[in-house]
């Protein structure tokens, strides 16, 4: 490295291009399952008024939020979640037709402490119904999310889901006070990490009843049969293969009001949650004055391309699939032909640009992963004549000049 | 709009999904096309530190740079642009194998003055190829965005060249001082907005004799004849249609060594330039300290979408092709299982969330601009038939329930 380059901040990470032509396919594998079923995009600026994120996300969102003055003298902050924005989006354009349904992929910003698999800049995939009280609004959006997942191929998944209504009319049930249901949730959303006796402890130490956890577990299991069956069957109905009722299952987010779900890569467990959600009926009206029904979810696009990473799903990438080799200065005119012809017909090509020995032309294509080199020197011309070579398969063939094209494509595919 | 919610910051926009997939087609264009040229796809930070980009964009830049310091008090800055990045990228990864060909399709920030058609957040997407001085780089570049403009169908376009290096010789050769060289170019860029006549008239106020236009013009033409053929030759070699030598095409950027080169909508010239660029020799190696050839384009996203918008090209966009209507609670499945399948076959597809009155969910998708409706109630489904609608064309055909995915099919294409 040289001394003089300034550093990649802390922190943050460059795509170069096998990393971010990996991520341009998940990214667009993504996109297209959520138009699928109906999402269509939306992006909004990087920087918003500081007004519109401060105080939303706790003590640790506004240690971690990058704010600072502009030079107009606003107070600013960069993008913490795709939900704010959403929420400061619908009160802007009230003419937006309800249902809104909406998917982002786009980073976030947050100054945490970097570890591996944290980052300060990071992508999400949010998708999200607005506008509907709806459960089918609820299984699409669960459903959307299953199928992005399926189309990424990265194994078995299993979605877990729960809804806070049923865990709020057990605990009202069993006496215990609004305040009381937050700090019991709470707790109970770390049994995944902390295990069931931890947790059970943890609650005894908060003062609640030693057998308040059993008692909730029986009671949920009975007053959930219904919204259970209803739930496996409309989620079935939407493809979704894998599914499990979790009493256990909270989400941290205080924020939610009706379901809440989790996604799990069942071959991959170590890898937690892959992505969640749930419906957040009172977060809009916060933003915006008016009463506004939504439930969304959101793919963690770095756990899961990592994931992607570590099934050795994400293989070498090039942009090229063909290079033309430069071996005669002569030649010229029928290098940028044959290239315009390829590319004419789809082909990914490159073109070498300096007339060099072969040897650092082919260790270039190999450096590049490129799969087809085009051979063709001052022999070839005379017969018009072109050789072509798999450079994976080290096989070589003779073709016509005039059909370079066909017996190129029929080589890459 | 609600009084409450903050608003979206001046000189920033939100993309609605009407814009927004128009936006994602376009980008979606030209990367296909860049990578058809042999680049790949690189992204980088949003933040950088303040010491990269500061002192590099004279002292506009240094005004309307997004800077401040983050939590851990490092001076950082927002992206101004993708070349410095690019720059660093470079210093830090000497092991890139080179030409490294790449492209950024990505947006920048700078807090200018908002008017029509310019922003504080806006898309660059850049085409360059570093670590190499070859005419065919050069070429490429050009010819990788001519190809990018025809994709896009935006009417026709003319590309305008010139070389530093001839301009350079022509003044060293009518004794202009190095110093004198850059005011001169300088004067010169303005030529297509003010005119010959004021150009001529400020170099005079300069104190550059009253001559050295016409000089420099006889000149331009003599020494530029075989320059100009090369030119000309190579890139009609690339498929590049419409071309034109400029002597007076200048650029403003100082950092240019070599070629430059301006595209134009010939059909919309009020538009002006929709993108260029040049090769800048010098500027990687100030920044990693290996001297590192470099040639390089940028396509003015934002002009060109306007201009798209201007030209009609921009038509409403939806996400969904095709809709399910929702008219009896007890074929909640049977809408599922439709939706499911269409989904599966390829088809965007939306179903309808409230079982409610007929011309309100006709409402919906019209407004949404759905181009097929799937009309099923208890009646149809006694019969295992079902409706489909074609919303444009106002056509309605009975089919079979069991060939629904063939007949929505045949109907959208």
């Amino acid at each position: 490295m040289s001394k003089e380059t300034p550093q990649l901040l802390k922190g943050f990470r460059d795509y170069l291009p096998q990393q971010q032509l990996a991520r341009k396919k998940i990214i667009s594998k993504i996109s297209e399952t959520f138009e699928r079923f109906g999402f269509a995009p939306m992006d909004t600026p990087v920087l918003e008024y500081y007004e519109l994120l401060g105080g939303k996300y706790g003590e640790e969102g506004e240690q971690l939020m990058y704010k600072f003055e502009d030079q107009g003298e606003r107070k600013v902050a960069m993008r913490y979640d795709l939900t704010l924005p959403l929420a400061r989006v619908m009160g802007n354009y009230p003419e937006l037709v309800k249902p809104f349904k909406r998917y982002q992929i786009a980073p976030v910003w947050r100054a945490d402490k970097p570890q591996k698999g944290r980052f300060r800049e990071f992508m999400q995939c949010d998708v999200d119904v607005v506008g509907s009280a709806s459960i089918f609004a609820d299984v699409e959006v669960i459903a959307a999310m299953a199928a992005a997942y399926k189309s990424l191929e990265i194994g078995n998944f299993l979605v877990k889901f729960n809804d806070r209504t049923l865990v709020d009319q057990a605990l009202t049930k069993l006496k215990v006070s609004k305040t009381d249901i937050v700090s019991f949730m709470r707790t109970l959303d770390k049994l995944d990490k902390i295990g069931e006796e931890k947790v059970q402890q943890s609650l005894v130490e908060q003062g609640f009843a030693k057998d308040l956890l059993a008692k909730y577990s029986k009671l949920m299991d009975e007053i959930s049969q219904d919204y259970v069956a209803e739930m496996k069957n409309l989620l079935s109905g939407l493809g979704v293969e894998q599914m499990k009722f979790d009493k256990y299952l909270m989400r941290g987010l205080d924020y939610y009001t009706g379901v809440v779900f989790e996604f799990a890569l069942t071959e991959k467990l170590e890898f937690g949650s892959v992505g969640g959600g749930g419906r957040y009926d009172n977060l809009i009206e916060k933003t915006t004055g008016v009463a506004t029904p939504a439930v969304g979810g959101s793919i963690g696009f770095d756990r899961l391309f990592a994931a992607l990473e570590d099934l050795k799903e994400i293989s070498p990438q090039t942009a090229a699939e063909v290079i033309i080799f430069n071996l005669d200065k002569n030649l010229t005119a029928d290098y940028l032909n044959m290239a315009t012809n390829l590319r004419n017909a789809g082909v990914d090509t490159e073109f070498y640009y300096e007339t060099t020995k072969l040897d650092k032309q082919f260790k270039y294509a190999e450096t590049k992963n490129i799969q087809v080199a085009v051979i063709y020197g001052g022999e070839e011309a005379k017969k018009r004549k072109v050789n072509i070579k798999n450079l994976q398969e080290k096989q070589q063939e003779t073709v016509d000049l005039d059909d370079l094209v066909t017996e190129v494509k029929s080589m890459l595919w």
